[in-house]
């Protein structure tokens, strides 16, 4: 097969960023492509995934995945298309997700390779809303939060991947109210055509008060995907068995120093909170579960979804960069 | 019944402490008592409960119990013996626990004093190992906390009521490594004699490096009963999975201004940890439960517990406020 490419162009991680993270961290390079053996494929990615917890990887820190390296190519979930197979389920010309991002072509294990339909819903759907954002919405809402019929639900970072679906998730499956926050009165515009009761924009100050308008009889469950002032003004809203389903922590992921923590977790005594974190990795079993519930809602239109996509993969490290200035609205992905 | 006092001293809330609790906020006073009504009976308390979550109670907030009122007795846990009676299941001579504490005397409905053996144990322990504090010491390890056989549980305040409890409890149920700390060489010494495995006098400084030295391969559940810089040490060396008991703050009960919070809880999300608070009135019903498992404990002495005894009505305030000040080992409780 003498069209089959033997290069790929890659993004390396040049240096560990310090704080925010910057164009010199990163390296756009030509590499060589592995040979395929036998049970792989060679996959050219079509649209790839930029997520907040990469960041956590550039640090070298113990972490609940490890590390990217110096020099090495960074990788993360992508879309993809078969154009070379030693794998038989896998033909050329299937579209597969897969976990080597940051490149344009990877060689892949097959059982690291998960075919896809992309038909009706486009690739970039499996890198959000039938991806790990709407998998992390769905185990972080229903398993962690133990969201209950009728519970006022508050979700940080509303506008983003996982919080925009959070929120649609609670009203289809019987919020009583849900509340969002997001840093712009453009993404509070479309929070509201997403069906969110209220709107908190937290760049205008006074979370706690904000929330308390917006959630008179205070919220059951709150959704963190910022951490930070947001899980303080939670915790104060938060009624009595109110849970706290620890997400993410964006607002957190660049800091130099350590940020302040929630002054009133006392708080949590009295009034039986429960708080918890948790990583997808842990929750992957729960994948037919998730679809079986989420793929009604998409059919029937009920469950909207929005990427922003940049092009290009000289672009991805902006891209990247991006999802800490809240330059996406939905689920951030480049396509290559 | 010529005998039967008509009258009691008793103590009441003068004014709300601000910060420390001072002599100033309590003031003696004696008081009518009224005649017995049917299914009422007249106690006198022979030793009386202060405890730290009375502090809350003082301030004039909406708490899961409701404020002291100004000019009112204070109440809580005490002991004593039924010394006139129109209850036919309580005569004359039972010994019986109940809620009006603060009194020497104290005319109690039948359904809220509870009939206690005191021969074996004496009267002081139905205000400890088998009171409030040994059922929230069970309650919060077994329940909240998910204790599990070879788990290394760190707790705090562990010289105190319901600390010494937890961290024998914890050694009974095959907890693999038990680390207390206190605020005292003599109360270090004495979780030694307990069981407990390490202790950390946090009057030293570096917590988290404390702990990093008595827990080297981390901790499993932390007790909290302190709150402030104990929870952000113990998030920091908690392991996967982690659990946190959220039981109390005794730390903070008497700052006016909000203490900082645990700077590291974004650990919580990759570490998948479960932080849940709880109130003991919600947990009545594990009584029987809990007398079941500590009652043998007990027979066979492997239960040990401390009691720091003054005396007089007139010492309640100031007994109290050594709570906050390390004056007691083990339950404090008021002699009258």
């Amino acid at each position: 097969m003498n069209d089959t490419p033997t290069t790929t162009r890659q993004i390396v991680l040049a240096s560990r960023p310090h704080g925010d993270p910057a164009e010199e961290n990163f390296r756009l390079e030509e590499a060589e492509l592995p040979a395929l053996e036998d049970g792989q494929v060679l996959v050219r990615t079509t649209v790839m995934s930029v997520d907040p917890y990469m960041r956590g990887r550039m640090n070298d820190a113990k972490s609940y995945v490890p590390p990217f390296q110096i020099d090495e190519p960074l990788d993360g979930g992508a879309v993809g298309e078969v154009v070379d197979s030693r794998a038989d389920d896998l033909p050329v010309g299937t579209m597969v997700t897969h976990q080597l991002g940051w490149r344009e072509h990877a060689v892949v294990d097959a059982d690291q390779a998960l075919p896809v339909d992309t038909a009706d819903v486009g690739d970039s759907a499996y890198l959000g809303v039938l991806g790990m954002p709407g998998l992390t919405a769905y185990t972080g809402l229903f398993h962690i939060g133990q969201f209950t019929e009728g519970d006022t639900v508050f979700v940080s970072g509303a506008a983003g991947a996982v919080g925009s679906l959070v929120g649609q998730m609670a009203k289809l499956a019987g919020a009583g109210r849900v509340i969002g926050s997001a840093g712009s009165p453009e993404k509070l515009e479309r929070l509201h055509e997403l069906g969110f009761d209220a709107g908190i924009n937290y760049k205008d100050g006074n979370l706690a008060e904000q929330l308390r308008e917006a959630a008179p009889d205070g919220i059951d469950l709150y959704f963190d995907n910022v951490g930070g002032d947001h899980l303080e003004a939670a915790i104060g809203a938060l009624n009595t068995h109110g849970r706290v389903t620890l997400c993410g922590a964006i607002s957190q992921y660049n800091a130099t120093e350590p940020p302040p923590g929630p002054r009133n977790m006392f708080q949590a005594i009295g009034k039986c909170l429960t708080l918890r974190g948790f990583v997808m990795t842990e929750y992957a079993h729960l994948r037919a579960e998730f679809l079986q519930r989420v793929q009604p809602w998409l059919a029937h239109g009920q469950l909207d979804w929005d990427v922003t996509e940049r092009t290009g993969l000289e672009n991805a490290p902006a891209a990247f960069g991006e999802l800490f200035t809240g330059g996406n609205t939905g689920k951030m992905v480049v396509r290559l």
